[in-house]
C-alpha cells in the first residue's frame, strides 16, 4: 500500500487547483506538467524510503538529552531523512533559482509536504519549521540577514524555529517578557525564556536559527510592543562560518503524548548576558511579521492534520479489505463465510468519514496554498488582492477544521481495527496521538474561532466573506446544471443562506459593541462555517468527478469514490450546521451566564 | 483536589436513585444511610491512597513478561492496591452476608467503583473483572463450583477474567474455534487460543479463574453451539488448595495505547492436552450466560468511561481556576491583569461539556445499577420485570454514550491545559488514551448500535421502549410545572417525539424484512437515542437541583452548576439529534450504496 493514492494529488492539481494556469505565469515558465510530476514522484519516493520507515521507532525512542550538556540525541534515521530532504532540494523548493531554489509553486511544495507528513509528521516538522523561518527572513529580513541566515537554511546547513510562547504566556502574546536591549553595534542582547519551541535543540544541522519575539526596552505594552529577532544558536561570522555559542540554553525537553520525534523544548536566552539577536524589519512590528509565518504555518498544521487523517484512512481501508469478520445482518447461516469488514455498512461509514475529512482537508489546504501563489503571481493587482482576501478568511478554517475532523478520522481508523487498532503494533494509535497536537499549536481551536468571527468575517467591510460567498455561489450555479448534483447544490445554497443569516444576527451584536457576546459561541460559528466551506470543496470535487465520468476519462472507481464521499458529507455532516446556527442566532448566553464558581 | 466532588454521589443517591426506598428492602435492612456513607468514604479514601498514586507510574512501566516463562511482573503498587481493595471487602461487597459479603446494593457498589476508576482505571480493571467472573458463577454455577471457584474470588485469593474473543473472531462470537472435549470424570478438555484477555496473567492472586467460551464437539454451528466453562490457571483440590498447573499458557502480552496497567493477553489453552474446564450450567447456553456478565460489564465500561471523563473535568477545572492567561475580548488595556482562564467563555464551554457528559454518564450508569437492584429486590414481580425491561434498553446506551462523549470530554480537558495537556507531565493525556479503549471492548460502538436498533427497541413488542418513553414523559410532566424548567421539558418532549417518529419510520423497514437497510445507519440512531436519554437524565437532575435551591437546601453554587450543565446540554447538545433523525427518517442509503471498490 502506498502512502498516498497517486490519483489523489493529480485530481486536486488538475481539477481544483488549476495548475495549468499557474504554470503560465512568468515565475513558473521554466516548469511544465511533467517536471511537476517528477517532483511529486521524488517526494513520494523520499517519503516512503526515508520518512515512513522510522516513524514508529522515533515514537518509541524519543529525543533525549545527552549527559548534563544541552546536546540532544535522537535516532540517526531522522538525520538521514532530513539530509535526504535537503539534498533533494525541498528546503529551497519554492525559492528563486538565483538562490539555488527550484522556483516551484507553493501549491506543489505543499502537495509534496503532504507525502512527508503522512509518512512521518514528527520528522517532517524539522524541515517544516526551517522552511517557515526561512520564508520569514525572506519576506522581512535585510539582504545581509538573508545571506547570513536564510541562505544556509535553504541547503540544510542551518535549521529554523519559531519562538513565540513563554511559560506564563501561551496564547497570550501580549504578555511575553523576553527582552531585547540595544547594543552599540546595532544588534540586541536577548534575555528571556521560551517554551514549546519545537525543534529547539538537535544535532540535525550545524546551527539553529530561532525567530524570537521579544520586547525592546521602552516598547509600548501589549502586542504593539513586540519585535522580531533572529537569534542563532551559534553566532555566524562574516564569511558564513560558525562563531561562538550564542548563549541559548536548553532548559529542558518536554515529553508529549505524540509527535514524539519532534523535540519540544524550553529554551533560555541570555543567561550569561551573551545572547545576540538581530532585529528583523522595524521595531514593534514583530507580531505582524510573525503572523506572516504563522499564517503559512497554520495552513501547514492543517495540512499535517489532513495528512495524518489520510494516512489513517488508507491504513484502515487496507485492513478492512483484508480482515474477515461477521456477516450481513440478514445472513442466517452461521457457517457461511465471513465478509471482509469493509462490506459492513458501519465500516463503510467510518471509511467515508475518513475519506471525506482527509481528502476534503487536503483539498482545502492546497487551495489555500494556491491562493498564496495567486497572491504572488496573478496577472492583475485586483486578482492578487482578491486572493489575499480569500486566503485571510480561509486560513483559520484550514488550520482548525482538519485539526478537529481528521483527529476524528483517526479515531475511526482505530475503531475499524478494533482491539488491534488500540495496540502499538499497528500505526493508527500513533496517528491519533500525533494528531491530537494539531488543535493546540499555532493557535488553539478557540483562538482560530476568535480570529474568524472576531476579525476575518468583518475585515474590509466584509470583503473576504463576500468574496468567499461569491465563489461558493458560482460553484452552486455550476453544479446545479447537473441533475445528479442539483440536490447538493441546493443543500449548499441553504447552508450558505444559513451562514449569512447567522452572520447578520451576530453583526448586530458587533455593531452594538457587545464583543464578549459576539465571541462567546465562536467555536460553533467556526464549526458551521467550516462545514459549509468543506461542503463547497466537496461539491467542486463531485462536479469534476462527474464530468470525468460522463466523458469516460479517468478511473471510474476512483471517481465514484469522490461522489460517494460527497454524498456522505451532505447526508451525515452538513446537516449538523443547523443546530449550530440555531444556537448562534439565538445569541445563546449559556457560557456567558455560567458563573465560574458553579462549575 | 479530591477525585470526586463529595456532593456528587450524594446528589445522585438521594435525588435520582431513591436510595431510601432501596434500603427498606429485606435484603438491605441491615443497612442505613450512615452505613452507606461510611462505605463511600472508605472507597474514596482507598482510591486516593492506593489507586491514584501509581496511575501515571503504571502507565510508564507496563506489566512485563519475566524471562522466558509465563510470569508477568508489574509495579508492586498494583498488588498493594488490589490487596487493600480485597481487604476492605469490596470484592464481596454485594454478595450475601453468609458468603462473607457486605450485602450492599449494586448501586452503592458501582458508586464506589466510580472512585476507583477515576483514580486508576487500569488497576481497577483487575477487581472489576474478578467481580464480574464471580457474579457469573454466582448466577449460573453449581454449588460446588461456587465453593471451589467463586468463594476464593470474594476474598481476592483468586482473580477472574472473561475469555471470549479469539484472533480470528473478535466481535463475531459465532466463529470461535476453542473446543471442549468431554472427559470421563465429567470435566472437559479445553483447546484453543483466546485474545484480548484482560488480566489474563499476573501475580496479583494465587490463581486466575478464566470464564471461557468454547464449543463442545458436535455442538450446533454459530452462537447456538457456544458453552461456558470455568478454566482455572491452576487446578483446585477438593480442600481448596492449589493443584498442578492447568496448561493455560501466556502466548504474549499486548501493548496498548492506554489502559497500560492492565495486562492484555493472548492465552493458549491445552497445548499439552492437560487443560481441564468445567461446564457452567447447560451445554450450548454459554452465550446467554456470558451476556449476563457482559451486560453488567457493559454498564461497568460505561461507568469507567464516565469516571475518566469526570477525572479530566475535575483536573482541567482546577487548572482553569489557577492558570492566568489573556483577557476578555472587550478588554482594551494590555497591562490589566490576566484572567484565570476559567473566566473565558470558551473555556466555560469546554468545562460544561465535560461536566454535562461525565456527570450525566455517571448518573445514567448508576441508574442502570439501580435497575439491577430493582430487578432483584422490588416488591412485586411486575416491578421487577419492568426494571429488567428498562435495563435492557438502557444497557447499550450506558455502554456507548459515555465511551464516546466522555472520550470527547477528555479531549477538551487536554485542550484546556493547552500544550501542558499534551505533555506526559499532566494526567489528562493519559485519561484520553485510557478512555480510547472504551468504545472498543465489551462490544464496539457499532455493535451496541445494532443491539439497540436490531433488538432492544423491538423486544417484547416494543415494551422496553414504551416503558422508557413513559418514564421520560413522566419527567417532562413533572418538570413542566416549574416555569424555569418548562422550556427544557418542551424540548425533551420534542426530542421524544423525534425518537418516536424515527422509530416508526424504521419499523416499516423492519416489518418489510429489510434488516440490512434497518441497521445501516444504526449508529445515528444510537446517537439520537443516547442524547435523548441524557437530556432526560439532565432534566431529572435540574428538577432536583431547582427544588433544593427553592427550598434553601444544599450548596447553592453546586446546585446552580447542575442547572448550568442542563442548560448547556439543551443548548449545545440535544439539538444535534434533528440532523440524525432526518438522516434516519429519509432511510439514507449512502453507506449501503457505496461500493467498497470505490473507497
Amino acid at each position: 500500500m502506498s502512502l498516498m493514492d497517486p490519483r489523489e494529488i493529480a485530481f486536486q492539481l488538475d481539477h481544483l487547483l488549476d495548475l495549468d494556469t499557474l504554470l503560465t505565469r512568468d515565475r513558473f515558465r521554466h516548469l511544465d506538467r511533467s517536471a511537476i510530476d517528477q517532483v511529486l514522484e521524488t517526494a513520494a519516493t523520499l517519503a516512503e524510503d526515508h520518512f515512513a520507515p522510522h516513524a514508529a521507532e522515533a515514537d518509541r525512542h524519543e529525543p533525549e538529552r545527552e549527559g548534563g550538556v544541552g546536546k540532544v540525541v535522537m535516532l540517526p534515521d531522522v538525520k538521514r531523512a532530513t539530509d535526504a530532504f535537503a539534498e533533494a532540494g525541498f528546503l529551497a523548493a519554492h525559492h528563486d533559482e538565483e538562490r539555488g531554489g527550484l522556483q516551484l509553486p507553493w501549491t506543489v511544495v505543499q502537495a509534496c509536504f503532504t507525502f512527508f507528513q503522512a509518512a512521518n509528521v514528527a520528522t517532517a516538522a524539522y524541515p517544516f519549521l526551517t522552511i517557515g523561518a526561512a520564508n520569514l527572513i525572506d519576506a522581512f529580513g535585510s539582504p545581509g540577514q538573508k545571506d547570513r541566515f536564510m541562505q544556509p537554511m535553504l541547503t540544510g546547513r542551518f535549521f529554523g524555529t519559531m519562538a513565540l510562547s513563554e511559560p506564563q504566556a501561551g496564547s497570550s502574546l501580549a504578555d511575553i517578557r523576553t527582552r531585547a536591549t540595544p547594543n552599540p553595534d546595532g544588534s540586541y542582547s536577548i534575555t528571556g525564556t521560551k517554551q514549546w519551541i519545537s525543534a529547539g535543540e538537535h544535532e540535525l544541522s550545524e546551527n539553529i536559527v530561532h525567530m524570537v519575539l521579544a520586547k525592546i526596552e521602552g516598547a509600548p505594552p501589549g502586542v504593539k510592543g513586540i519585535s522580531l529577532f533572529i537569534v542563532p544558536r551559534f553566532r555566524v561570522n562574516d564569511d558564513g562560518s560558525l562563531g561562538p555559542d550564542n548563549d541559548v540554553r536548553l532548559v529542558s525537553l518536554l515529553h508529549k503524548m505524540g509527535y514524539r520525534g519532534t523535540t519540544s523544548t524550553i529554551l533560555s536566552f541570555g543567561e550569561e548576558g551573551r545572547c545576540q539577536g538581530f532585529l528583523v524589519g522595524q521595531p514593534h512590528q514583530g507580531l505582524a511579521y510573525m503572523f506572516h509565518m504563522m499564517n503559512e504555518a497554520r495552513i501547514g498544521v492543517g495540512l499535517g492534520a489532513a495528512a495524518l487523517g489520510y494516512a489513517g484512512y488508507r491504513y484502515s481501508l487496507d485492513y478492512a479489505r483484508t480482515r474477515p469478520q461477521g456477516r450481513r445482518p440478514d445472513a442466517k447461516d452461521p457457517t457461511s463465510p465471513m465478509l471482509p469488514i469493509v462490506e459492513h455498512a458501519d465500516v463503510k461509514r467510518m471509511i467515508l468519514q475518513q475519506k471525506a475529512a482527509s481528502e476534503g482537508a487536503i483539498a482545502l489546504c492546497l487551495l489555500c496554498a494556491r491562493l498564496v501563489d495567486e497572491q504572488k503571481t496573478a496577472e492583475t493587482p485586483e486578482a492578487r488582492e482578491k486572493a489575499g482576501l480569500l486566503l485571510d478568511i480561509l486560513t483559520p478554517v484550514a488550520k482548525s477544521w482538519p485539526s478537529e475532523h481528521c483527529l476524528e478520522a483517526n479515531k475511526w481508523a482505530i475503531q475499524i481495527l478494533g482491539g488491534y487498532g488500540y495496540t502499538r503494533d499497528y500505526p493508527v494509535e500513533q496517528l491519533y496521538r500525533d494528531n491530537r497536537l494539531n488543535p493546540i499549536h499555532e493557535g488553539t481551536y478557540g483562538i482560530q474561532a476568535q480570529d474568524l468571527l472576531g476579525r476575518k468575517v468583518w475585515q474590509h467591510n466584509g470583503a473576504s466573506l463576500t468574496l468567499l460567498a461569491d465563489e461558493i455561489a458560482a460553484t452552486i450555479k455550476d453544479a446545479a446544471s447537473d441533475p445528479a448534483l442539483a440536490p447538493f447544490a441546493d443543500a449548499l445554497g441553504r447552508a450558505l443562506a444559513t451562514v449569512d443569516a447567522t452572520t447578520r444576527a451576530l453583526a448586530a451584536e458587533r455593531m452594538a459593541g457587545r464583543v464578549n457576546e459576539l465571541l462567546s459561541n465562536a467555536v460553533a460559528y467556526l464549526e458551521m462555517f467550516g462545514h459549509t466551506v468543506l461542503a463547497w470543496i466537496w461539491l467542486k470535487q463531485a462536479r469534476a468527478a462527474a464530468a470525468d465520468l460522463a466523458a469516460g476519462r479517468g478511473d471510474a472507481a476512483y471517481l465514484n469514490g469522490k461522489l460517494a464521499a460527497c454524498r456522505y458529507f451532505y447526508a451525515w455532516e452538513l446537516p449538523k450546521i443547523d443546530a449550530q446556527a440555531r444556537l448562534l442566532q439565538s445569541l445563546d448566553r449559556t457560557t456567558l451566564d455560567t458563573d465560574s464558581a458553579w462549575l
